[in-house]
Formats: structure tokens, C-alpha cells, sequence
């Protein structure tokens, strides 16, 4: 009966943080980011204020909180388009597409994210966005391993590095297209010729004839 | 004399922006970047607080300022360390650490900083960003065209797009330097490893041969 009560307990702690983090994800897209205080957040799921601040300290790490649970499923996504394209580029074209897609859906808020992720204080926070980051070059990486299957990368590259390389590339892209720096059409301009430097690197080494062709 | 009466407003225009640049990074190394206000900089630089509002609306943007015009003496010193390297990844390493060295010395304005860049507002501080940006990427271009002459990179490879992606895996380090997820020797690998990567496809096609070995 121990192990049920704690089990229920759990239960009832993960249904808070559910109905906090819907109840933020929802005052954010209809009120702003800026304008949505902690209170209300508290308010809408029914919670106590004290009760956020198990889940949260702040409203910023809240958007983390939001933010990481939404792009579990967006990473999920951009895995299943990826796998639509046939060459590894594309893939990692099609992957940070998905995922462009959904920062351009509330670009307020993808710049309040963006603002956040600059600097990650608390520990709970920092372990979400570590783990999200693994979730999300560990698809990479299996993209990158396929591709050694059918040749296109040599077997040698060491997939971390090709992985958060590419990630390298689209983040820094990013922050141009959430900054304005660049519209949506020169953001994908810029993945495809940078994803073409760092493909080139993976590739396995040709015969010097080939490459004159 | 008309021309020169402008002249001389031009340099009492330069002289103020120096002194309220000069007075800001001096109130944020000191005080810290939060806890200066910027009625204490307009009073530390001896100009009134309306005056400030000429060169940036607020105290980020008066990070913006302060950053632009150290930075341009750091990127020149960055160069420099670089052309002490003989071949081109030990020089883009060079040169980002010297950039990473200049952050490090005060954290919390470096992270400030971040927090900035993550999203730019006002069109004379994304003009600096933007100045800044062209020229440490220009550096770095210049760097990778003198490879092409000693052979190391291929003369058909886009100067900007391989700038730019060394740029990109800086970065995302740098980001996870400031926010505690590398330290500096992780960071240094990371940068090594990366730019490896980046340089394999750089590299201009070896006989297959030559390769085997």
C-alpha cells in the first residue's frame, strides 16, 4: 500500500506540473509572454502561487518548463520529416524545419525562449534543456550513423561532433531568423551552403579522379 | 568655417559617445551590469541623462555600444594571435580563444551580453552587431583565403559560408562556456574537434592513395 500511495502521490505532482504547464503554454500565446504573470499561471491551473514554485522559481524558467515539454513532440516531428528525404542533407534540412517552423509560430515567445536559453540559472532548468539537447543530436546522430550505412558519410566521423556541428550551424542561423537578420527564405539558403561544407567533411575520401568530374 | 563648425560638432558628438562608452564599462566592471542604472552613467560621464538617449535607449543597448567598441580591438588582437599559427585550424582556434579569454575576464557581462544578442531591438544596435559580425567573419575569411594558397583549403571552397560556419560551432560553444555546460579545456576540445570536422571539408580532394596511408 506504501508503494501505491507514492505512486498516486507521483501521479498527483505529475498532473500539477501538466495543468501549470498548459495553463502557461495557453496565458502565453493569448497574452504574451511579458504581459502573463506567475499569479494567473497559478490561477488558471488551479493551483496555489506557492504550489508554481515546486515546478518553477520564475516565469522564465516556466517557458523552459513549456518549452521543453512542446519540443519533445516538435524533435519527435522533425525525426519523422526527416526520414522523408533520402539524402542526409536534406534530412538535416527537413529536420531544422520543423523545428524553425515551430519558433516562427509565436516569435515573441521564441525570443523570450531564446533570451532564456543565453543563460540557464537553476539546476532543474539547465538538466531540462541538457537533456532536450541530447534528445535532439542523438536523432541527429542517428540520421548521420544511417548515412554511413549507404556510404554518404565515411564510417570513421565520430557522430557527436558531425551532430552538434550541424546543430552548430542552424542555431546560430536561427537567432539571425528569430533577430531578422535573415527572412525564412535566407535562413534556409544559409543551412543548405553551410549543411554542404560540413556534409563534404563527413564525406568518405573519393579517388582523385572522380573528382574531377 | 561652416565645414569646420561641423567638424567640431562631429568630434564633441565622438567625444560624449567616448565618454558615456568609457563610463558604462566602468560602472559595469565595478558595480555590475544590474545594479547600474543609467542616470549613474550619464552622471559618471558628465552629460545629462536626455543625452544618453542620442546614443541608446536603454542600458542594453548601452551593452550593445560598450561591446561594439571593445570588441573591435579584441577581434584585431584576435587576428594577430591567430597569424602566430602556422596552419589554419591551430588559427581559428587562436582566434576564438583570444575572443573567449575577453569573455571570461567578467562572466556576468558576458552573460548580459548573450542575453542582448539573443535579441537585438533597435536598428542602430543591430547596425553594430551587424558591422561587428562582417568584420570578425572577414577576419576569419581572410584567413581561410590564405589557406588556399598553401594548399590546405581548396581554392573552389565560399569564403563567407566557411566563416561563418567556424563562427557557428564557436558560438554554440561559447554559449555553453558562459552558461557553466563546458568548462574551458571542454570548450577548447569541443572547438578542436569541431573545426576538424569543418576543416576535412575545407580540404581540397587528396588522391585516393594518399589516403590509405
Amino acid at each position: 500500500m506504501a508503494v501505491a500511495a507514492l505512486s498516486r502521490r507521483e501521479q498527483n505532482k505529475h498532473d500539477k506540473r501538466a495543468r501549470i504547464t498548459a495553463a502557461a503554454r495557453a496565458l502565453f500565446a493569448h497574452k504574451g509572454f511579458a504581459a502573463t504573470t506567475t499569479q494567473e499561471i497559478a490561477d488558471a491551473a488551479g493551483v496555489a502561487a506557492g504550489t508554481i514554485f515546486t515546478y518553477a522559481r520564475t516565469k522564465d524558467d516556466l517557458l523552459i518548463l513549456v518549452f521543453h515539454d512542446e519540443m519533445l513532440d516538435v524533435v519527435e516531428r522533425a525525426r519523422k520529416r526527416a526520414l522523408q528525404q533520402p539524402r542526409l542533407r536534406d534530412q538535416a534540412i527537413a529536420f531544422f524545419n520543423e523545428i524553425a517552423d515551430y519558433h516562427e509560430r509565436d516569435l515573441p515567445l521564441a525570443r523570450a525562449l531564446m533570451r532564456q536559453l543565453s543563460y540557464v540559472e537553476s539546476t532543474d532548468q539547465r538538466a531540462l534543456v541538457s537533456q532536450l539537447m541530447r534528445r535532439l543530436t542523438g536523432h541527429l546522430a542517428k540520421l548521420i550513423d544511417a548515412a554511413k550505412a549507404t556510404g554518404e558519410v565515411a564510417a570513421s566521423r565520430p557522430l557527436t561532433v558531425a551532430a552538434r556541428t550541424l546543430f552548430a550551424v542552424y542555431f546560430l542561423h536561427l537567432n539571425g531568423l528569430l533577430n531578422g537578420y535573415l527572412d525564412r527564405a535566407q535562413f534556409e539558403r544559409a543551412l543548405t551552403a553551410d549543411f554542404t561544407l560540413v556534409l563534404a567533411g563527413l564525406a568518405p575520401a573519393r579517388a582523385a579522379k572522380s573528382k574531377i568530374q
